[in-house]
């Protein structure tokens, strides 16, 4: 994707909290999201985020805020509860609605449609956030080879790596109903795990609880039954990513997955941001395909002078957590990681292609996760079992003078993903939270 | 569930077609689904099968055809293109129009209200069918232990049953957008394979393309997220049950399937039959729980009194291959196994009692699968690469005297299903079809 107007970095808002360094929403990002004020009874609708504040697309669409047929047809899909029909219409109506509210946004815009954009913002503190599409089916990829080597190591010490994870995108299909907003708490769940050396498993409290960094992406338009998405019209359906928890019940999912895979270790929770960056948005920020070149190269299917030259995508990523001792003694969340997921073996355009190369039909809305994130370096693992290399080692927390193998009850993961480079504006994806709370059975 | 009059099996009804021997649809049946006009620009709505004929439940709603508040709010819900208001209400709302429509339906009634139902009647011969839920989530089961031994023994000759499934109704996300309904075709997908002994997958068209004789069943009122559904409580959440075809691509599945289970191997296509069963009609056809007393016992929450008394459901199950050379010169459909669902090891409240124990939210229209049903003989096995031993044997087909190891282009698999016994009416599924098209790619 070529760069535009709405990349320079010198550009300005007129709303000075867009200009702050270091926010997440400067003019240059403008992701999108569902909300409505916090504790309200209003409908959701969808908002872009700028500054500390959140655009009503509702009100403005009402209003007649952006000018341009395909802006104003792109606005009015986004009035909804869901972005599911903003997203069906694609690419060139995506792109027309964020440079309308990118020039009523910049410095010295004016006339009625700045006015109304300017009475329709809501401040970010007041509001709630929904899932911003409804999720038709919610995929869950593997595309970490650093974070597929540390978890073999777990289990199979002499041979992490199963053969075909160089020559495929793996995947398997999450659960779609218990995707949930950041913010929501959730209980530990109950469940099944046999213990080394026992000759039957006990039922009771997950005791190996973890998160997964993860990067979401959401299809656009998509594909119908039988018809592949080849790889390079791939990005052509992907509107935007998130970051993504897949939370994981290590003991539960370590014990059912031979031989079908994760199922209720995975399906109790999965946490998303509430706002979707803009492939647009992210142009800036795309680099060279990471597959090494001493590993074996893609089938052609797979490949794309494309997606070698810049399939990947610089985000930088950490995974801080807050225990109730942090909130107690309001000593900030302790940094458990941090990576970037330019180290992934494969870009989210192999996925999306693998994922229609059977015939497999994507809709609009539907939401594929990366797997989880972890950098060359143990440092950068995106996940607790491999920090504590399979609850083995204490993973410290300086903050509190504690330490974890495992998530405990009350126990907060935040997830931030940000992407930043000489010459280009800082954009930032928000946050994901989850809270753990105890088990209940 | 104690019978009841609508399943005395010397009712019967004014619609002669109803009282034909083998009917499927007899009075005693009264399975819901959702159809249209066949070619026609209608709208889809509710619709129950009797005899050869369709109910259109949104025109005797319109016409005011049943009495009783509970059967007119039931009956309203069925109106529109999808069951899932209707399967919200749960088993009270279900029987009462059930119960209504055998009112109207037995022999000697009359009144305005048959009136209304005998003019909304509509052949079977001249509708079409869609899948009769929006489903949210698809999630299939793998609870035969003949099918587990008979393909692990493929995968793993010495030890063909993984440990955890005597404790576990393991289970699998799969995908919801690709679930069809019966007659609908599919194109043999593309994808890897890694031949034995090769050092690169290829890509390329399945060439081990199987079938699997399945049943699925529908959620019901469904739950929240972190409050699971005990057992004693499962079966108010399952509407009924229909006949499912969990294609799969064996070589494609087998080399993607380590460590995440299988994905592109089985979500291009999985076919649904129309009418869905209610278990109210499948009453009469409940059977012991039939997990032998000499296999280790479930966990306290995967065990109740009634489940073992009746948890399990005796549906007399075939599959038959049609070939183009069948249609060609008129022959009958070969038939390749037939069995029974009593042989599964675990039960449908079982299952979703199962999905639900970790917090995990079902919500109405969601669609269980229960893995391949293989009894306990070689020739009860419910998938080809059952009955030809992994491709190595021939599986004959002697009405064109030909044989498959796996299928071929043209052919279609019909899998039928249908509860008999002495004392109690026969009733029956229908049939689930679908025909193998061509790769394209």
């Amino acid at each position: 994707m070529e760069l535009n107007h709405t990349h320079d970095a010198n550009t300005r808002s007129w709303l000075e909290s867009a200009n702050a360094p270091g926010t997440d929403f400067p003019i240059q990002n403008l992701p999108f999201g569902v909300f409505r004020r916090k504790g309200s009874s209003e409908t959701f609708r969808g908002g872009v985020a700028i500054g500390d504040q959140v655009i009503d697309l509702a009100a403005i669409a009402r209003a007649g805020a952006v000018s341009g047929a395909a802006a104003v047809k792109a606005v009015n899909a986004c009035a909804g509860d869901a972005l599911n029909d903003f997203l069906t219409m694609g690419p060139a109506a995506w792109r027309a609605l964020r440079h309308a509210l990118f020039d009523l946004l910049k410095t010295g815009a004016s006339g009625p449609g700045v006015n109304a954009l300017r009475a329709s913002l809501v401040p970010q503190a007041e509001v709630e956030h929904r899932v911003p599409t409804r999720i038709g089916d919610y995929t869950d990829f593997y595309t970490s080879i650093h974070h597929a080597r540390n978890v073999g190591r777990v289990i199979r010490p002499d041979d992490p790596l199963t053969p075909n994870f160089q020559w495929i995108p793996i995947a398997y299909h999450g659960r779609a109903s218990s995707v949930v907003i950041s913010g929501t708490a959730f209980h530990r769940p109950m469940g099944q795990a046999m213990a080394p050396g026992a000759s039957a498993p006990v039922y009771g409290p997950c005791r190996r609880l973890d998160y997964e960094l993860e990067m979401g992406f959401y299809v656009g338009p998509g594909n119908a039954l039988g018809t592949p998405i080849p790889l390079t019209e791939a990005e052509d359906h992907i509107f935007g990513m998130c970051l993504l928890n897949d939370w994981s019940a290590r003991d539960h999912q370590f014990w059912e997955m031979n031989p079908l895979g994760p199922f209720l270790g995975k399906n109790f929770c999965t946490t998303v941001s509430p706002w979707i960056v803009t492939m647009e948005a992210l142009a800036p920020y795309r680099v060279p395909f990471a597959h090494p070149a001493d590993e074996p190269q893609p089938l052609a299917y797979l490949d794309s002078p494309g997606n070698s030259a810049q399939g990947g995508v610089d985000v930088q990523l950490e995974v801080r957590l807050e225990a109730r001792a942090h909130r107690e003694r309001g000593i900030a969340p302790d940094r458990l990681s941090a990576t970037s997921f330019r180290h992934q073996y494969w870009t989210i355009a192999q996925m999306l292609a693998q994922h229609t190369v059977g015939g497999c039909n994507l809709q609009p809305g539907d939401l594929l996760g990366t797997g989880t994130i972890s950098g060359p370096t143990p440092a950068e693992a995106g996940a607790i079992v491999e920090l504590s290399a399979g609850g083995t080692r204490d993973v410290p927390l300086p903050g509190i003078n504690a330490q974890r193998r495992f998530l405990e009850d009350g126990d907060t993961v935040i997830l931030r993903g940000w992407c930043e480079k000489p010459g280009a504006a800082r954009i930032g994806f928000g946050e994901s939270r989850g809270e753990v709370l105890p088990a209940v059975g």
